[in-house]
C-alpha cells in the first residue's frame, strides 16, 4: 500500500525535490531482498511482491546485512505489533539508526517501549525517529503538537482510538451480540482471527501510552493503565445504553495529575452531546484539553485504505526534507 | 492579549532560543508609538498601555515611519475587519514587508483580497506573512496543510465558523427570538455593536474565501460565494428544526469542481449524526475531504480568551524559527 502511494505521489513528491528508490525489501514470506541499485517498483507491484533478486546480490539474512546491502537510507518498519515487548520492530529501528537511516514505524510497540533510548539515538545520529502512523492512521496527532502548537501545555485527552471494537460495538447496537459482531467483523477483514489485542483494550492502551509518552512527555507503563476491555457487554446492554441516549463507547483517558499521568481505557456510557457518542465504525476521534485551547478534537471518519500508509509517506517527507 | 500571552510564555520562548522587545505600539487611541529599545512591557500591561514614549524619541505619523523608528522584525497586524478591501490591514502588511519585518495577521481581508501579492513579495524578501489567527481562533488550520499533510489534495470542506451566529441560534433553540438572542449575544460580548458582519454571513465568506485561497489555491471572489444569513430565521423556525433533528446552522461550504471551486454559507438543517448538529454557542468546527482522508474534522469547542493571540504566538514562532 506505501510502495502504490509512494508511485501515486511520485510527482507531488519529485515537485518537493524528493526521489526516491525501492533497494530492500523484507517480508516473513519473502525474507530479506536488497538490491542497492534499486527494485522495478512496477513490475514488482504487478507482480505481486514476488521479486527477482539479482543472482550477483548476495540475500542478507539479518536487518543490519539487509541495511547495508541496501544502503538504505530511510526503512519503513511495519512489523506487527507485539504490545508486551514492541519486539521485533525495536531492533528494526535501532539497527536502522545505527546504520544512519531514518527509521520510520507504523509499530506503536517501540514508542512504549523503547522512546528514550531511539529518540536519543536518532538525535546522535542527526536522523528521524517518526511514527505518525501509529495513532489515528497517518493523522498527523504528533506532527501537530511537535510543529504547529507551540508553547502549549497539553493537560489530558480523551477518545476512540481503536476501530475494532467501535465496530464491534455498532454492530451490537444494530442487534447482534458480542460473538455475531465479532464474527461479522473478522469477516470484512476488521477484526483479526486473533481478537484479543482489541477486545481487551491492548491497542487502545498501548496508543494511550504513545500519546502519553510523546505528547505529555511522561513515561508511563502498560500495567499503569486501567484496562477494561469490551468483553463483558451483552447486546441488550449495549441497545438500552444507546436507546437511553448514553451509548457505550471504549473510552481511553489520560489526564496529568501534580507529579505524573493517570489514564485509562474502558467501556464508557456517553452522553449524546458529547462528540464521542456520533463516532461510529472504523471513525475515530481524539480530543484534547490544553491551556490554550480547553476543547480541541481532531475526527477521522471512515478512514481510507490509503490513510495508514499515507502517515508513513508523510514522515518521509519529514524526515527527508528537515535533514 | 497577545503581549500578556507573550510574557506567560516567555520562559518556553527563550527556551527555543527566542528572545522578543516590543518596539512599537500603535492603536487608534494612542496612535503610533515607537522606541527601538523596547517598551517596558509590566509597566505597560499595568498602566493598561497608556505608554510614555520617551521625549527624545520622534512621534512618527504613519506605519513606514512607525516600523522603521521601532525598528521591526515583527509585525503583528491587528485592526479590525473591513471585509469589502482588507484595508487598512493590507497597507500595514506591505509596509512591513517592505522594510524587510515579518507580518503576522488576525485579519482576514489580506488573505482575500491581496494574498498574491502579500506571499509573493514575503518571498521575495525572505520574511513570512502569516495569518493563522484568522479562522477558528488561532486553531492551526492553514500549519496543518501547509507543514504537516504534504502531498495532499483538499476537495472541499464545510464548517461552523462563525461563533456569533451560533450562539444566536443556540439561544433561539433555548427559546428566545432573534432580536432577543442577539441582545443577549450582545449584551455578553460576543455580538458587536453593529452585528451585520456576522448575521448576514459576511464574517463566515471571508474565513471561507481565505481557507480556499489558500488551502485549495483557488482565487475565489467573496461575490462568488452564495451568501445567506440568518435574519430570516424565527425563534419558532430554529427550535421546530431542533425538535425534529435537523438543527439549524449557519453553514460555510466548499466543493471543487473541474475547473474552480463552488462555495456558500447558509443557514442549513443538519441531521443529529453530523457533528455539526452538536456544535454549540461559540465552539466551531470544519470538516476536511481530502484524497487521503475522507473525513477530517478539527473541532475547536468553548474557545479560551487566549486563543486568538495564541495563534499569533505561534505564527511569530514559526517565522523566527524558519527565517
Amino acid at each position: 500500500m506505501l510502495l502504490r502511494l509512494l508511485e501515486k505521489k511520485d510527482r507531488e513528491l519529485r515537485e518537493r525535490g524528493i526521489a526516491w528508490r525501492l533497494t530492500g525489501v523484507a517480508t516473513r514470506r519473502m525474507g530479506w531482498l536488497a538490491n542497492a541499485n534499486g527494485f522495478e517498483v512496477e513490475a514488482l507491484l504487478a507482480n505481486n511482491l514476488v521479486v527477482q533478486t539479482p543472482p550477483e546480490v548476495p540475500a542478507p539474512h539479518d536487518v543490519r546485512t539487509w541495511l547495508r546491502l541496501a544502503k538504505a537510507d530511510v526503512l519503513f518498519e511495519a512489523t506487527s505489533l507485539s504490545p508486551r515487548d514492541g519486539q521485533p520492530a525495536i531492533d528494526h529501528i535501532r539497527a536502522a539508526l545505527e546504520t544512519g537511516a531514518h527509521a520510520i514505524t507504523a509499530n506503536k510497540g517501540p514508542i512504549v517501549h523503547a522512546y528514550e533510548e531511539l529518540s536519543s539515538l536518532a538525535d546522535a545520529k542527526r536522523r528521524r525517529f517518526l511514527f505518525e502512523s501509529t495513532v489515528m492512521d497517518g493523522v498527523p496527532i504528533f506532527a501537530l503538537f511537535r510543529e504547529n502548537l507551540p508553547c502549549i501545555h497539553l493537560r489530558g485527552f480523551r477518545g476512540i482510538l481503536n476501530s475494532t471494537t467501535n465496530v464491534i460495538l455498532s454492530g451490537m447496537e444494530e442487534g447482534l451480540s458480542f460473538d455475531e459482531s465479532l464474527a461479522k467483523a473478522q469477516q470484512i477483514g476488521i477484526a483479526e482471527t486473533d481478537p484479543s489485542n482489541d477486545i481487551e483494550g491492548w491497542d487502545a492502551a498501548v496508543k494511550v501510552a504513545a500519546l502519553v509518552r510523546v505528547l505529555m512527555d511522561v513515561p508511563i507503563r502498560l500495567e499503569d493503565i486501567r484496562r477494561e476491555g469490551i468483553g463483558k457487554l451483552s447486546g441488550e446492554a449495549v441497545r438500552l445504553a444507546r436507546k437511553d441516549g448514553k451509548p457505550y463507547k471504549l473510552v481511553c483517558r489520560a489526564q496529568r495529575t501534580t507529579h505524573s499521568v493517570t489514564a485509562s481505557v474502558r467501556p464508557e456510557q456517553v452522553p449524546l452531546n458529547d462528540p464521542l457518542a456520533w463516532v461510529a465504525g472504523t471513525s475515530s476521534i481524539v480530543y484534547f484539553e490544553t491551556d490554550v485551547f480547553p476543547g480541541l478534537a481532531i475526527t477521522e471518519n471512515n478512514p481510507g485504505l490509503e490513510a495508514t500508509a499515507y502517515g508513513m509517506l508523510a514522515d518521509f517527507v519529514r524526515a527527508v526534507k528537515e535533514t
